[in-house]
């Protein structure tokens, strides 16, 4: 395997682009590429997503942490209770269990690499009695979408 | 802490400029900002590197793995025995104890996103035995900058 795989624009040679989630109506016109990981050997993933205009990531929390940094266009991020714009090149830490969503402005995608350990739990996501609570703040209730 | 630190071009709040290494005069002109890591309570760190123009990392080699994005510039990376050059957003792969070393062009800064764990050994500089089976290969002969 080569050491160095070009990326044109945001492709990169030989990384397939994937469906966000393949089982998961939660989310809206997401993709993922996957940069480095199990194939390289590497115990954690760095992934490319790229949220498409008026498209958001799932609502969702888990125990393993994320760190992104936003590389492409503008957004908006959920990473409870902080609601934030986002443009390159920020950076986002989502701790442990920390409810989140990643936003595309209407006219632009969001694009963003972030980083995962390979071992790590599933998502969760909201019961209504969770989302009942995350609603009592209007700014959240305002801004989630399902 | 916020979750949202902000990114003004290749620069963090909140985040320290630090030189590449304290003990060690093999490098030139290279700059470090911990992204992410030990602060936010992660197993691994995101370092930026900047290398200025007409500088370059150090030649050295190490048990543990390398995976960068090159987000800046231009540049020339060995990761033995591939020379190539890099331009964003190409991936690079350094596997354990591979020879590697990053420069940047006379004209352009190379800047590149660098992931590791945080347990890990310390760099290796090849010694006169080791220069000289690199140096065996003409290409490697002209890169290399000590």
């Amino acid at each position: 395997m080569t050491a160095v795989r070009r990326g044109a624009g945001f492709l990169w040679e030989g990384v397939d682009v994937l469906e966000y989630k393949a089982f998961d109506e939660a989310y809206r016109d997401v993709t993922r590429q996957v940069l480095f990981g199990a194939a390289q050997g590497l115990p954690w993933e760095l992934r490319y997503f790229e949220v498409a205009a008026g498209g958001h990531t799932t609502l969702e929390r888990h125990a393993h942490p994320h760190a992104v940094v936003v590389v492409r266009g503008r957004g908006r991020v959920l990473v409870h209770p902080e609601i934030r714009t986002v443009t390159p090149h920020d950076l986002v830490h989502v701790p442990p269990m920390t409810w989140h969503q990643f936003q595309a402005t209407r006219d632009e995608p969001l694009g963003f690499l972030c980083l995962v350990g390979i071992e790590r739990d599933r998502p969760i996501r909201p019961t209504e009695e969770d989302l009942g609570a995350l609603r009592a703040d209007p700014k959240v209730a305002e801004f989630v979408r399902l």
